[in-house]
């Protein structure tokens, strides 16, 4: 359960809430189901007519995950640097077959089993570099996708909501003439869709497409980082330099030095 | 015919219409035809000036297409990959000569039977891949004309939308003296054109773009998948290496996998 | 002359009046000397400080060219491939000494006689590759100034009808305390200009713009499509393989066939 | 102290507080502590929901940064390029040993330590490059996460500002037929919180951005500059080419010239 | 002295006097000493605190450059290109040495003279192109500074100018209640801001940040060339190819022709 963005959701909602109390006792004033219709319904078309069905509820799906606790951070990307270091070690002293029982340890990582299948194989490090880069390219492409559904979607929000307001304003413009004194409320109810709009994109779509960006950026990262391990495995580099290549992603603050660990056990 | 595209289209005028209904039951005071030919036709006017009429016309099918079901899908791109990795086997056996009737299974396809004919006359990996890649890109280039195109409709219909408001608001306030009543009805007609402008954008240019630009990108990513493939059958590479290089375009949920393959049958 | 540009442009400005006159039958009422040279004016004086006068002169021009037709379309790049392929031909058998009788038929072109005599001088493929790819960016370069420029001004345009309507504005609200009744005709006067701006950046420069960036984008296409002809010109390829690269960038549909061609004579 | 940053966030407050002033007595008509809430309430909370809460700190504390003066100048760069080159005759004379006394004396900066190990290792000079491009690239992309953080809380909160006028207008217009009066004060509370936005976007997040930014691009410029220099020092090239490549990233002006450092001795 | 730019720049001014008084006899009512220090102040304070203080003052000063006359035009790289075609003949009959008188003719251009002590020095075509190179990237770099700080001005202008009405406003509905009749002058006092803010935007910062961006393009432009032609003397290419190779820089109406030129005298 990821308790920051849980919280800033809340936050940000409470405050509205808050605010809108503060301002008036009347909540129900902002409580328009018409207008919601037409705003998340409106949003939902426009998507489902400009994208495939199958990547929309992908997109819809990732909203709710941004809920869910980051998968990689600094101490996995330690972990994997330290694991392609010891590999490194492995490799150099007994080849790659020992990687077949390394492979069992990660094996709900398909990237990793895909790249030990690859070196066990044989293949050259600029082979095994190609291969995986592209695996690392393809499966971020793919990721980014529902990122720009959901962006998409913080545009297309406000613009759904201004549409109901100029519905509403139509309306009551037209009815103006009868009854002068509706002119108020009725503009009230109007403006309620493009609030609707811009807090659906503000709370919801736009923070959702930054978080899942954020995650595959990190993911990519960490594939691209994995990818130099593995071609500089299949070249057969001394672990000293692996050591050091793969520290050259790192935060200076986390960097890997074996023989520190070594001296400390 | 691609369902859920219909279905966001009516599903969007039905909730633009619903929602009208619910605040007035007088539709007509949305139906004004000057206004409908002032933003139609002053985007297709300022289209047919920027650019040339043969383009229009494409990106203008274009929008018809988008209720067509997609031709490139994840288990198109499964098989695609599936005979690369079947063509291999054939190369390393028995030559590129088993080719010409493979053509013959894939004649509706002019980028494969392109392919196939560079392979079987011998070129060597790099001129493949080169003059294959140049196909796709070039192909690219050519498709993205009309999705371009139909992207500035969606900047030019608010525009013209804007355009008519101002004409109704100056014809509305030049006439404000002599009956200020009128200024409600007035102003409701002359913001119907910025609303149609919005609606033909959100709900019709925008949408029709996407969907066009991710079909695109999906034949791209197709080609792409191809080109290599084809480079590497040029390159007599090993059917074991294709499969794993091919892959690397995969979804993991979706790998082929020949050796399985063979042992499920 | 370019008919579907000039029928846009007056398919636009038609609709323009023909809406107005169904709201009004006083045009005058649009017609307001002051404000049109206020948006022209201060367009132009803006572009003026932030460009040099040679390069506004030619973008000004270039507005005018887009009521000329095209010069680059499918017909010529297809003669320009043939023409390429039957040049690889004439090599392949005599050298490069004909094509100084070739070079004379196309000596209106500066782009081919410049790389005719690049192959007669016998640079090899990578030295005709780059000098030719270099006149093919800085032309390229050099004439997208001019579309900057105008896409410029179809920002600015609206940008000084804003400040002509801010001025309208100041002095109609300074004078209201006097005469409330003059606030509708005073504020129709003041919007004119913004209409002035939109509909100059909307009907003038941003599709003038876009007509020209077109161009200048396939007249790129077809240098490009040269410099890699006469790359392989200079490399010596055979005829069949300049053909199968040469088409690589056509539409299939329009693929040239010379095996096809000779039986079809 | 950064004496200008402090000064340019004094006038911008004061040039703000003595327009009030100006305009009338009563400053308490802009301080209206819900509106606060609400726009940097609504800023933090959707910036919690869309980032992860450590880069989320990061940013804000880098906005205290910004008062700080910049510690990559004119005087640093050339003093890095001159040690450089000393560098440089120390290698050609008694190669990479002496430079592990020079590291203590840099011991403080990470980036150089790391460097000189890697030359003291041996690496060549591409191995060299390589990795401390690495650790540039990696460094730069961690370090802009803040700022682009920063600058989408620019965008965010003035989002956040016009949901504050929207309700404080829906409140307002639906009171109106209560009591017409209170409409101007009601807007004008309404406004603030536009105003609050906007202020806070221009004079707090944009420029602490930008600062922010402006500094990583100096680091990453003075990162280059290293990299290139020990990949020239780990190639064994002539103390006189590195000096040339050295400056060649200098500003003429400061341009470092061993040969006059030692006449003028 | 650019007559253009002065030209432009008052014929900008003096359109805006002339609207106004077309439209009112009275100037004073736009200028408005505390909104002028509002907009001007606001928008530099934001600069200062979001720019090192060094690099605003440089693009200060760009303002006023741009009523000086561009120093490269087409002519100078008329002249560059055939004294680069000169040394060519130069170099291939007596080597580099006779290039140190040549440099004492260039002294004032510090890009010239780095690149003939490039040459002098002895090194290969690889090192001279990746030097001087180096020294265009960065100084395009280093002066692109000052045209983004102006064009960061020029949005920043404009936000000042709307955080001034603003700020009117709410002084003025919040006063409304006692003294209605004040609405349209306080309005229109508060107006002023926002006209200042997009006039300062786009007659001086907007135009200056094109201007100095152009002159720097141009400038990068002649680097280029200039860098090939020095790269290709390193390499000791025949002059012929350098004349080729240079004349691919320039438009074919400028092309040198030493031949041509050698006929003629």
């Amino acid at each position: 359960m990821s308790f920051t963005t849980f919280f800033g959701f809340i936050a940000g909602v409470g405050l509205f809430v808050g605010s809108i109390l503060l301002a008036t006792p009347n909540l129900g004033l902002f409580l328009n189901a018409p207008s919601i219709i037409l705003v998340l319904g409106g949003t939902l078309a426009a998507t489902f007519v400009g994208q495939e069905v199958r990547y929309v509820m992908l997109a819809l799906k990732g909203i709710a995950t941004t809920f869910t606790p980051q998968l990689v951070n600094r101490n996995i990307l330690n972990q994997e640097v330290g694991r392609i270091i010891r590999w490194g070690y492995l490799v150099k002293e007994k080849g790659f077959l020992p990687l077949e029982d390394e492979m069992k340890k990660v094996a709900s990582d398909p990237f990793l089993v895909f790249g030990v299948e690859l070196l066990i194989t044989g293949y050259t490090g600029d082979e095994v570099r190609g291969t995986m880069e592209s695996v690392a390219d393809n499966t971020f492409e793919r990721n980014m996708v529902q990122v720009n559904i959901l962006r998409s979607m913080g545009g297309t929000a406000p613009a759904f909501g201004m549409i109901g307001t100029l519905i509403g304003l139509i309306v009551m413009l037209d009815a103006m003439g009868d009854n002068p004194e509706a002119l108020g409320p009725g503009l009230a109810v109007a403006l309620n869709t493009t609030l609707y709009g811009v807090l659906l994109a503000r709370l919801v779509f736009v923070p959702a497409a930054n978080k899942l960006q954020q995650r595959q950026e990190i993911l990519r990262f960490r594939h691209d980082l994995v990818v130099e391990g593995f071609a500089l495995l299949a070249e057969n580099r001394s672990p000293r330099f692996i050591q050091d290549r793969m520290n050259s992603f790192l935060d200076p603050a986390i960097r890997f030095n074996i023989d520190q660990q070594m001296k400390e056990r």
